[in-house]
């Protein structure tokens, strides 16, 4: 019977030595299932958010995000686009936070739950208080769609990444991304948004799932930065702007499922006191897509050069950074630069899992974890 | 020549071990000094903010605050204060990021700018930035008067914190958050804060220096606390509401001086993926004035329990939590709730002075670290 069983598991993990393996490489075809039928040639279909967004979505003039770990993350990478393209301000606060402070509803704000389960509890708890404050309307971003968030939202969009088995999300939060950037469009469309620059949009969210697989052929290279980390007990992830979250969500990955502790700073905060740590034991890992982020960073890293600070670097392959003994640059594949965000986090992920791997921990399964977080 | 250098830095240091150690205890005194002059009997003299509060204050519809590092953090404690007691939105971004990002300014919104040395070069860079977005008016909150950041703001709150030697930031932090209780009261009065309500919150503010007297006076208990983190390379910092900013400053202490990779999270968080890395390695600080967070908090670290996790709980002393074999608790003595943020902060840098002194490391001098970071 065991025999079975395993076979049953191996036989679901489709060939991958693990569900996160296989989840990570799904999300080319994820991502353009959460796009399929929801593109017109130049837009965004609105009915795709349900039979009331033709009346609401004109409405909007901010937006609330609430949302708790991964998803936190993904709430936050929108915040940018929704002020850059949208021109729509949008707040993003962790829902056991949101659920303790007193709030001031600005009149047409949009209330936005992530939720992967659609089940988390500070979420929902969240979810049903912002029902009573006056909110245009609530909308949820979710994976699952018989959930009590999806019940319970006026709006709905759901992102189709299939059951995720790993605890630590992957291909979730990727389509979470994906589902973002649709509302981005569709709202901004009521605003600053003109319709050259939706089309715009719309043809990089196309161009994604290739992306994507570009992104995965970096598998090797990663690997072998991974054997860099794996010794260590610390790292800093810096990034700047929109890849600032994204650095979140590396350092998350990195933390849940190889236990090194991995913490995110803006790149220019470093200065601020972070520095302090980085010796040789505490390598820094920069996400900088097209920037001037690295050269600042060189400079800051400048004077722990002695101390055998290591620098990896998580680049545009159109930018070409210097390698030398104290800085590796991964290039990631050059892609349109609203994209750019969910395609540097396909090689975070790869990061974390071979870290893990080596590390030989329970992929898969960390410790302390639950893959939904349905109590308090 | 160098015995009579040696000679004057201990006097300056003025019988203290470190500046650091000098800075602390002078928090009461420089409390005190902040607050001179600046209340009437049941209110915050308005003039105190200079000629042009009482044409601008009225006109106040929303804050902006931008800082670096421990002036950030200043920030974000302010920020619920706003909101709660003042009714106005309050948005807080670390200058670096401010820079990098589209704004949209809503009509009325007043800029802070919040530095010790008022030449931190990414707040100086926002604030010249600011002047061209609109804003109602720039209000700089600094320790040096002749700094760039006060000639250039329109609006000023010195406050009175005296020269900092020490390169981690403690007096100059405290004395930042009576200056924006100060600025909470006095626009709060414009808007939802009745007369009561302000008596009542300038009550408290004249309660604090002795108050933080009275935290002083846990310096004992809390280096034998010291004595559990000095073996350790990680800990977590938990808090929850206007403390969670408290736990992300009492974090970056512990960073700057120990080297010990410190980390904070709203208490909600931790099992969202920061609870995988809980071991025997990682001790938890509890930020947990007068909340439920301890209950929830210790059902949380239940499972790690048996991994010999150990919690230490800086408590407010009317809330008795029963001490065990995994649990340490610090009784603050209790104070009104408005000032809790500052007076917990007290114990929290004696914390990281302790930690550090054990460690050996360069308590005033930090290594990588500069007082004001005046370059990008």
């Amino acid at each position: 019977v065991r025999q079975s069983e395993l076979s049953a598991d191996a036989a679901e993990r489709g060939g991958y030595r693990h569900f996160m393996l296989k989840e990570i490489h799904q999300q080319p075809a994820v991502v353009a299932e959460t796009l399929e039928g929801r593109l017109a040639d130049h837009e965004v279909l609105e009915a795709s958010f349900g039979p009331r967004a033709a009346t609401l979505f004109p409405q909007v003039q901010r937006v609330q995000i609430i949302a708790c770990g991964t998803s936190y993350h993904a709430g936050l990478v929108a915040r940018y686009w929704f002020e850059e393209h949208a021109g729509l301000p949008c707040d993003v606060e962790v829902a056991s936070e949101y659920r303790y402070r007193r709030h001031v509803v600005a009149p047409g704000t949009l209330f936005v739950a992530i939720s992967q389960s659609g089940e988390t509890a500070d979420t929902l708890a969240a979810l049903r208080e912002a029902r009573t404050l006056g909110y245009l309307a609530t909308m949820a971003i979710c994976n699952v769609p018989e959930s009590s968030l999806v019940r319970e939202s006026d709006l709905v969009l759901m992102t189709r990444a299939g059951p995720e088995i790993g605890v630590a999300s992957t291909k979730a939060f990727t389509t979470q991304l994906v589902a973002l950037l649709l509302l981005v469009i569709a709202l901004g469309r009521h605003q600053q948004l003109n319709a050259d620059d939706a089309a715009d949009m719309v043809n990089a969210l196309r161009s994604l799932p290739s992306a994507l697989e570009q992104a995965l052929e970096l598998d090797g290279p990663v690997a072998r930065l991974a054997e860099l980390l794996v010794e260590r007990q610390h790292a800093l992830f810096l990034g700047r702007g929109l890849h600032y979250p994204v650095a979140l969500e590396g350092a998350l990955k990195l933390k849940e499922i190889s236990y090194i502790h991995a913490e995110a700073y803006p790149a220019g905060e470093l200065k601020h006191g972070p520095l302090a740590l980085v010796d040789a034991e505490m390598p820094v890992v920069a996400i900088a897509p097209r920037d001037d982020l690295v050269e600042k960073l060189k400079s800051n890293l400048q004077e722990v050069r002695a101390r055998g600070g290591t620098l990896m670097v998580f680049a545009d392959s159109d930018v070409r950074y210097a390698e030398d003994d104290d800085t590796r640059v991964l290039a990631v594949p050059h892609c349109h630069p609203l994209i750019a965000p969910v395609v540097f986090t396909v090689p975070l992920q790869l990061l974390a899992y071979h870290v893990a791997v080596l590390r030989g921990t329970d992929v898969d399964q960390p410790r302390n974890l639950a893959k939904s977080v349905t109590v308090e």
